[in-house]
């Protein structure tokens, strides 16, 4: 995985930043309307876009097959939702750096330590219309519960965490009460990579 | 499916709104500085939120079970993306401007029209720890070509359109070629439903 392209797909050329212009900015959010000339598109095209850390997401599966869920609240969308725990990197994007946040979350947001391997399963784009955001992501095999216990940010709000089964997750998924780009995503490359079973009758 | 609780999962009551101060707005795009009270922390919780348009994404399929994506330029990440189409919802969000919606994008990315049933799979959060972003997922099953042929905005810079197999999907996915939240999540819900088989050797 290389931090200057996380996807690690080689792209055209082509790709120009012309102009920028700043609109708003936050410790996390900085907005810009950029002039970017594109492969096909040499004289530039204007779009406004969301910069945002890079982040870490990382899905953790204990000894026996469960899987390692919190539940956040999530104040964009008011809501209280399941999912995988994820971080953003602090400082320098590198996949050291990267898989530093992975095991932090896993520490501070769900209280296990891996005693396994921390796979690495590539990386998306959670709105690639509008927001360079980046999720790196992991499974975290054969974890087990740390000695300090979770630690969560109390800006983070995370009430409670939960193990479900293969069966259950996918029941979670299939219903919508599992809604989260990260945990979807991750669950795709676990698919695709045959690191978890489909729901039962695929 | 209801669009004003597009997942369909109800909450817990205490989300309140008690202050909100823009901070930066283009069509596309609201930045508000919030102070919400949470089911937890009634005092109220302050939080840099962007607001988005809702959308649709949809899944192709044809006939013989090939899956058609799009190839589309990607200002915000700098890259020529496969994705599934997916398109904003234009004026009031109600089931049927979301599902008329589905049809124009099909129409005008892909050049397609379904022959058979538009099945609604749910709805998933892009990115829920900044943005309201909510993408409601289809499978168009049974697609043919339209007569139009695709008619894509301009500004939207697609280059192609290419019909995969099931295991082209999933090689796609498990490599990182296909790495956007839309095509991902709506994979991880194809599966958990039963409508996709999962890549050969899981």
């Amino acid at each position: 995985m290389r931090a200057d392209d996380p996807v690690g797909v080689s792209d055209d050329p082509g790709w120009q930043l012309i102009e920028e212009i700043p609109k708003c900015e936050t410790p996390w959010l900085r907005v810009m309307e950029e002039v970017v000339a594109t492969p096909t598109r040499s004289a530039g095209c204007r779009w406004t876009v969301a910069r945002r850390p890079k982040a870490a997401v990382i899905a953790p599966r204990f000894p026996d097959g469960t899987w390692l869920l919190i539940r956040q609240e999530r104040i964009a969308v008011r809501r209280t939702m399941w999912e995988f725990p994820a971080g953003q990197v602090e400082g320098r994007v590198t996949p050291e750096s990267i898989r530093a946040t992975a095991l932090r979350e896993l520490r501070e947001e769900a209280g296990v330590e891996p005693d396994g391997a921390l796979i690495e399963l590539g990386a998306f784009f959670s709105s690639c219309g509008f927001t360079d955001e980046c999720m790196f992501l992991f499974l975290a095999d054969c974890v087990r519960a740390s000695l300090e216990g979770a630690t969560p940010d109390h800006d983070e709000a995370i009430l409670e965490t939960r193990r479900v089964g293969d069966s259950e997750l996918w029941e979670m998924i299939a219903t919508g009460e599992i809604c989260d780009a990260n945990t979807l995503a991750i669950t795709a490359r676990l698919v695709a990579r045959g690191l978890i079973r489909p729901a039962v009758g695929v």
